[in-house]
């Protein structure tokens, strides 16, 4: 039996050997992994070590862009398996390796949480960009924090981003947005695969949005037990709690907006509160906000499936009248990227019915890019600044 | 190929059985998964679906007084293989899969970063134990915060626990307590393996142990990149950065102290400055307090690798005028597990030896646990309400 997953062993046994010069160490990557790497024309470099395995792949989804998999790597004498593919569309890619059958997690790389599962991902640069970077820029905390839900009887977490000079302002009050994950993903994957604290630090510093708190939960009901967290909770869930979209809807309208609102200095009203969502996340954020004008009055729509949209009767009728409409709500903003062709069509045709009906949106194409993170990250950086103004 | 990783594909295929009644799932494990599961005897059932292996094992490290390993899995007709361990001691166990002699992590649990990479853990309950349990008591937030290294000349992430009642006392100061993790692991160990955060929370509640600011950063000067951050700060390292300990002290001392206490509203003096660390962290603990009992007037150490200890010329003779030391130095707490021998051993020693030299000290047995955070979440339980008094 080989432990074939130990980067010391391997690093001790002299076959973990230096990248090529032009091949930096992915940001995602493990402290001190230096595989995967990304050479300068963005191809990236694989590297597996596991002397004893007859077939080494790399694969990933097909959809984000990125890696496109499976991809045979190559043996070289001291056991190790390497190949380089790409150039690979910038941004954030989950992949995982496939020994001889079995998938496993590279142990040079952080763990995600997609696919409702620990993925490993590899973060390619994109050449110019670094509104997601960390930057010399006053920076604002993610909190986690737990409350107990009402809706389902159990602990819950959110991920709470609080803005530069939360601290010091004390008696500031801050506008809110709830920001929502994609399917099979949870409340941090906004922060760590999204970048959004980061994101919303940059364009705060550089006065491009204003100062904002940032609510990210898991939009499950029926996971109630955050990760890590207690045993679930004795008393059963209410009768009603599930893994329906009303479920969901209902924690964040009866506990996490009101826990937010007790928590943090808010402004707890419908003018200084947001929700956006990307891909699933999308869809709630529409049912949600669109049920609750009286809650909601900026709203972002992230690569979520549209399949058709009459203006008339959608969402019970709440664009019918288009002026009411756009009195009320001060932003509609759709987005998708140009690579993610149904989603694209699905926004596409939702914003030029909505055109046509004369309910004002903003609609946003990320050029080049799928359904993956970079498009969500370029929405946010196009999104927040609009808000609250 | 196979995908066996994936929950949702075995769960479709109806090969993801219901455990047995007395089992209930490892509050460890990812939302939703039902294996590991943990009998009301405190056996362990594993439950693995991979139908084309021929040979399948959970194994984990044999340290932690938990699954001791390798164990092999028996596979029934739909290609699940099972195994039932135990009574496992109670605590945290990190554990893996090994599927035809490949190490794999196993999609149903979390990630947690032990052994320099991502692992899974399995959460085994103690009988009549909560103190570590998300309980109705107020709870503090553990926040993620950048900052940048002079050090180092990189970017790093600290974690830090700000108490309940932080927010709304704008006006309150706090004592602060480093708090460090053992080799091998990161910032994030404390929180979430070590769950230091909701010890806390259960202490403050209970007025057993004064509020405080907790900080938990990654002891290692030579991995500056925090996990999931940017691409490497282009500014070179500092000569003397590196992955001595003096490199992490000098983070400390130089960077991250300077960083907190311009940040969070702490009480910025010796007397209400803490630090304690386990194993690794217990050695930086006393390496980086003793020399700067300046900076630092309550000392934990938990587990720490102690082999011989003279109390007359031991870190510089700091402990030589033992009256001088205790005078300065308001706690120094030692603890062990009793089923970590040499660990134990080494303790005890060096409690002895202070004892005899006439230095103050408190010497702590963890009864029945071994090198690992059952052992440590109860050195914070005892730890921490001695502090600040």
């Amino acid at each position: 039996m080989k432990r074939v997953l130990i980067l010391a062993a391997a690093a001790s046994a002299g076959c973990w050997a230096q990248p090529a010069p032009d091949c930096q160490p992915a940001p995602s990557n493990a402290a001190g992994a230096l595989y995967p790497c990304i050479h300068s024309d963005l191809r990236v470099t694989f590297r597996m070590v596991a002397p004893d395995a007859h077939k080494v792949l790399v694969s990933s989804n097909n959809t984000d862009g990125g890696i496109k998999g499976p991809i045979e790597l190559v043996r070289d004498g001291s056991g190790a398996w390497s190949v380089t593919v790409g150039p690979v569309v910038p941004g954030f890619h989950y992949y995982w390796y496939v020994v001889d059958g079995i998938e496993v997690s590279d142990p040079s790389s952080e763990s995600y949480f997609g696919h409702n599962k620990e993925l490993s991902g590899v973060e390619v640069p994109e050449k110019g960009t670094d509104f997601y970077d960390v930057k010399d820029v006053p920076h604002g905390d993610v909190r986690t924090h737990w409350y107990r839900s009402k809706t389902t009887g159990a602990w819950r977490r959110a991920y709470v981003y609080t803005p530069p000079g939360y601290d010091r302002n004390a008696n500031a009050r801050y506008p809110v947005l709830y920001l929502q994950h994609g399917a099979n993903e949870n409340g941090s994957s906004w922060s760590r695969q999204g970048r959004a604290g980061l994101i919303l630090d940059n364009l705060i510093a550089a006065g491009k949005a204003k100062a904002m708190i940032v609510v990210m939960e898991t939009g499950y009901a029926s996971q109630p037990t955050a990760p890590f967290g207690p045993a679930p909770a004795p008393a059963p869930a209410p009768a009603a709690a599930g893994s329906s979209p009303s479920a969901f809807e209902r924690i964040v309208l009866d506990d996490l907006i009101p826990m937010i609102d007790g928590t943090y200095r808010t402004v707890a009203d419908r003018e200084h509160r947001a929700m956006a969502g990307l891909s699933m996340g999308g869809a709630q954020t529409l049912q949600i906000t669109l049920s609750h004008l009286d809650k909601f009055s900026w709203i972002g729509c992230f690569s979520a499936p549209i399949r058709s949209f009459d203006a008339k009767t959608a969402y019970n009728g709440v664009f019918a009248d288009a002026a009411a409409f756009n009195r009320k709500v001060h932003l509609l903003w759709i987005g998708a990227g140009t690579a993610e062709t149904a989603m694209h069509d699905g926004a596409k045709t939702m914003h030029e019915a909505l055109d046509k009906a004369g309910v004002k949106n903003v609609f946003y194409e990320s050029q080049g890019t799928a359904h993956e993170f970079q498009t969500w990250r370029r929405d946010l950086a196009d999104f927040a600044p609009r808000l609250f103004r």
